[in-house]
């Protein structure tokens, strides 16, 4: 081998299968970025303010066991220590959660989330899709139930779903979860845009880790614009199961910048108040916007909206550098359809003006 | 359940296997850490001052390729880009490798570091011991080749090895990887602690990335004190092995901080220079301090010490607020071996007056 003989890095990408995700700047030259659906107030001043000073202590190793952060989201979201483990995002968790489980066959709604079958095609698991009916405006019933195929063992179910907005409605989540259990199916329900819905409460799962099958998602990515520092956890009242995923887990998995932010972000009460007031009067001026244009907009209780239209609203809006998210490569969905994430009211004002003036 | 009941956090650890590693400040009360082997000379200068302005992009999703840090890495240590492959820490990597290479039975000398043990129970491979010999002071020779198993389909090298703190010698590798590749062994050559060692370029095996069998893992972690931010990198000279690795690879694994701390450690061109200035002088201070004090201490190329003695030199110590590695938890070792750091010369001097005082 001649070392001397550097290759460009686009080479590497020739072994990847391409993966078209949001919030992909660094392969477009974009100006404003409405792909990704993180929160538009950005990361919570006081995270930003502790990184800063605790510099210092990046140079650490973390605390193996995330103690403190572990204490903070069991007070937050009041669920027992026991049931939650951290990850390196959401992603790692559901790495986790597949390796440990091991599913033969995989339930996924379509359309939903491509992080689910990244990783039931890793494990070699065999995925099966419930198209969500565009007719219904995407909406999931209890229609599912009766199309859980034979001999799947694990269901992924999404709410808010990604890239539809929708939330599923508690019922609706309690009878899939009574089917999985009598049928002993894992159910996996990710909830990482449902603290952009004022009823989070209400519509989280969480009530009910006394299943056994029930294995929530979350991460504070979306909710606390932290995509760059990496958490997620999961809630689940299957204690073995939670013993098995932390075996097979890196060891220091959630490092000292992530568990410093996910600590500090949960001090700051006023943050999703002032989060969920943007996100629903911004929501609401967007998908009147779309109206008036004519562009077709999907309901949606999250922050972000999906689109359809016949113009390619992707190519048109990147030309202006404005990246949005092109959903064609999501199972269900052809490529009419574009998400976009709702901003600040300032950088929404800015995206109308764009996309107003290149149709 | 009673939600309203939430446990305290210590019940996590009852699920959890007992981990004793070092840099664990988080369950002992601890001012000099001497427990955590990385660089004395903390995070580089121009690595907090980017964190510090960089902020911001904290919110903005990872580079799912790290083609920036890919370019640095490849310039630096010239290796073609698509030999490289980047994780959140070295701990992540080794996970990647065998859930990739799938080993029935490996082999791993002992002591060594624990990660490998982790990683193989996770997958649940067969492990065997190679006994480094304390009367050779731990110096791993050709002897190993007629010890490998019959069945074996992994080794695991670890040059400077961790705790003993020796070098392997390159013809002992290079025989060793060539028994590996007429043997169908894949070989794993450990080289975090290589970069403190002057000698670097001659004894790393990056040379020989014409091999189909030879995977090299390093990190950040130890030699740019990056604990905190987890990056570490593997260099394989087989694409098929490294694109799987991919595809098993959780999305966005290595976060923006980690990325960004990489790019401008390696910038710091006087860093590793100084670094290697300090290690050797003070290794020497606090050998001969050992050999004063009628310690046993062997010899080390790595910036940490291997000790042995009847007294408990961790409790005493630790009750003076000093953190040193007890070795009793690795395989090969009794309870009378220590792993010290080599610190800077001001806490080294601290470190010497307390021993001096407690023994």
């Amino acid at each position: 081998m001649d070392n001397t003989k550097i290759l460009p890095v686009s080479n590497i990408l020739k072994d990847t299968p391409p993966y078209r995700h949001g919030g992909d700047i660094y392969n477009n030259d974009v100006k404003y970025d409405f792909s990704v659906n993180t929160n538009p107030l950005g990361l919570p001043p006081i995270v930003k303010r502790k990184l800063i000073e605790n510099t210092d202590v990046f140079a650490r190793y973390p605390d193996i066991h995330c103690c403190q952060l572990c204490e903070a989201v069991s007070v937050n979201e009041n669920i027992p220590v026991c049931n939650l483990l951290f990850g390196n995002g959401a992603s790692e968790i559901l790495k986790l959660i597949v390796d440990v489980v091991k599913p033969r066959k995989a339930l996924v709604t379509a359309p939903s989330f491509l992080g689910y079958s990244h990783v039931l095609n890793g494990t070699g698991a065999g995925i099966e899709y419930y198209y969500l009916e565009e007719e219904k405006n995407f909406v999931l019933d209890t229609d599912i139930i009766g199309k859980i195929p034979a001999g799947c063992d694990m269901v992924f179910l999404c709410s808010p779903c990604n890239p539809t907005g929708r939330v599923i409605s508690k019922n609706v989540l309690l009878s899939v979860l009574l089917y999985c259990e009598e049928n002993h199916i894992y159910l996996v329900v990710d909830e990482c845009f449902l603290g952009f819905v004022p009823d989070y409460e209400s519509l989280s799962m969480k009530n009910r880790l006394d299943s056994n099958y029930l294995i929530i998602v979350n991460a504070f990515t979306k909710l606390y614009a932290m995509a760059g520092l990496r958490l997620g956890w999961c809630a689940c009242g299957n204690r073995e199961l939670l013993t098995e995923m932390r075996r097979m887990q890196p060891e220091w998995s959630v490092s000292v910048p992530a568990q410093l932010a996910g600590i500090y972000a949960l001090k700051d009460k006023e943050y999703i108040a002032r989060t969920r007031e943007v996100v629903q009067q911004e929501r609401v001026k967007m998908a009147g916007f779309f109206e008036d244009m004519g562009i077709k907009v999907f309901p949606s209780d999250a922050n972000f909206l999906l689109v359809k239209s016949k113009i390619n609203l992707y190519e048109k809006l990147l030309a202006r550098h404005v990246l949005i998210r092109w959903c064609s490569n999501f199972t269900g969905l052809s490529d009419e359809f574009y998400r976009i994430a709702i901003r600040s009211a300032g950088e929404n004002k800015i995206f109308i003006k764009i996309l107003t003036e290149v149709l």
